[in-house]
């Protein structure tokens, strides 16, 4: 945890002894350790791990370098940190995140707002970066994805139901070693596919459909992210057109990855190329999004985004054309950026053909 | 989603006009849908879901009874919110759960604090006590739950990984029609038993080790939860003991559990027990807890609980006793509360012999 709390403690807000963290992601970024109720990060003394009796003996058994605080039943956290560190104006509590009743709590034992200053943009910004070990689990989290991806080009036929493909990737990536998936598995086919998170129906995959596998695997509490969509079965030249076009996006976009690059603009570049081939409207999302400890993080690649690409961050750019009527196609992959470009975490085929004849 | 919608109405907070609701289990509760920003449901006027383009043509799609709003890039939704209702002292907008950025920005808008008033709990009481067809979604996801546990019965031995048997109860549940799983499933071994929410760490089962698997299906979006623990091999005296006390305890707070009970007592009832058979500081968690759309939802069982049972809610039991050194032993059951007493809704056998010879 060392590294990345002096990195948080260089960063704490003006007049700010101690950085509150509540959000569970959060604590688990800066201990390993998911089961915490909070962790107050201070600028000169002691950090403190407050949990609760139930994982009580489990932090104290996993977690180093920290403080670790049993919280009693019926004890209020909030309390107990403001007697454990001292705040004030001139030394405010930094908080992440913080539910609207947890605030009006806290700003009444600490007699005001002037005391506590939301930052959680600070750890935003923290976490969109990855160290080197960051990396390798997602590296990893990546290659299972592969797999994933490489069963559903199997396993995908008329015939199939939407729900078998789940079943057989997510098994798949259990045996290669996921502790999980990384968000809900999508595989949708046909006219459903039109809808960017459409939800598996239990649909029976029918000869021509399009089918979109979104998936992604778990390493050490880090996520990958991958999508791609197939035919089952004959391929239509509408479905080939559309297919084509998404391509080119995806890879111009990825091309245009590296670092000092404007998200806004890498989202553009995919956007207008798109929208130069006639689907301007059916691109409805963001082009990416950080993906890390959780599916969604820092930075965003959207044309509202104000992020600016940096070494290190992992992010995924993923396309996609939805007709309502038709369906949809999106490929995802999820990659990192490097000083003078980026790598590709996850790399599998892009054809719209699976394997079976 | 008119029943759900009617029976909130009925509970709105006095000099209320409208309920803005965020949270996305309970927008799901009320709408089916988990893709949108928000719902407003009125006093009198029309009901009105916010949805971003990404989702918009699928909430249109898939959601009855209620007018579907698109929300653009940039748009604050908090904003559209206050020009499509009235907002005042008189009719003030109650609101489930908001980020303290949320609240600050919205009291800006209403123009004070006293428009605004925070009622999370009346959708929490609403959501607490299910419907027949939610407990039909429940039942389905602990069949299959009870699938899972056979699965584990069958698979854990002596040389299998954590890992390996998490892959095939999974596996199991999905084939069974299982839409996911309803939390991270816990396979822990041996010493690592000893901590109630241990997280896999891909260990080899040994013999004699004690395996504590926990799991959960989903149907229909509700979800399941059982625990049982086995031995892996020969079964010691001291293992066989604490058995037997968390089995009675379990078996009696169960058959404590009816309408009109107050969950603290159906706790005290396990907690004594396994106090008197000299293990009251190592049951170091609650007794159970609601289940539903959300894992963790209202009643709790807990000693510092204010919930009293009632018909349709849906709750666990799950005691257990947990000892850095030796391991822990956990038994729960999902079950229904009813008028005269409860269903078991999870049916696994109990015992510590797994099906291995």
């Amino acid at each position: 945890m060392d590294h990345k709390v002096l990195k948080l403690k260089d960063q704490f807000p003006q007049n700010t002894g101690n950085f509150l963290i509540l959000n569970s992601s959060n604590i688990m970024y800066f201990t390993g350790f998911s089961g915490a109720t909070a962790l107050v990060v201070s600028r000169v003394g002691e950090n403190i791990l407050y949990v609760s009796e139930t994982n009580f003996e489990q932090a104290k058994h996993e977690v180093k370098n920290v403080r670790v605080e049993r919280v009693i039943r019926g004890e209020s956290v909030f309390k107990k940190i403001c007697q454990d560190v001292e705040i004030s104006v001139k030394n405010r509590l930094a908080i992440d995140v913080i539910s609207v009743e947890g605030w009006k709590f806290l700003v009444k034992i600490v007699g005001g707002e002037d005391n506590l200053v939301l930052s959680g943009d600070v750890v935003r910004g923290l976490r969109a970066v990855k160290t080197s070990d960051e990396v390798e689990c997602i590296r990893e989290a990546c290659r299972i994805a592969d797999v994933g991806i490489s069963t559903a080009y199997e396993v995908v036929e008329p015939g199939v139901s939407e729900q078998e493909v789940i079943a057989e990737v997510e098994y798949a990536m259990r045996k290669q070693g996921s502790s999980g998936v990384a968000f809900d598995t999508i595989v949708v086919s046909g006219a459903n596919c039109a809808f960017p998170h459409g939800a598996c129906k239990r649909q029976i995959i029918k000869d021509g459909d399009l089918v979109v596998v979104d998936l992604g695997a778990t390493v050490g509490n880090y996520r990958s992210d991958i999508t791609r969509t197939v035919v089952a079965g004959k391929i239509s030249s509408k479905q080939q057109e559309i297919f084509d076009v998404v391509k080119v996006a995806q890879d111009l976009a990825v091309k245009a990855v590296s670092e000092g690059v404007k998200a806004v603009d890498v989202d553009a570049v995919a956007r207008s190329f798109i929208g130069r081939a006639g689907f301007r409207d059916y691109f409805v999302h963001n082009l990416g999004h950080g993906v890390g400890l959780d599916i969604h993080e820092a930075p965003m690649l959207s044309p509202d985004s104000k992020d600016i690409l940096k070494e290190g961050n992992v992010v995924t750019v993923e396309p996609g054309v939805y007709i309502v009527g038709f369906g949809g196609i999106r490929i995802e992959d999820t990659i990192c950026v490097t000083k003078h470009g980026y790598e590709k975490l996850t790399n599998s085929a892009y054809t719209l053909q699976t394997n079976q004849k």
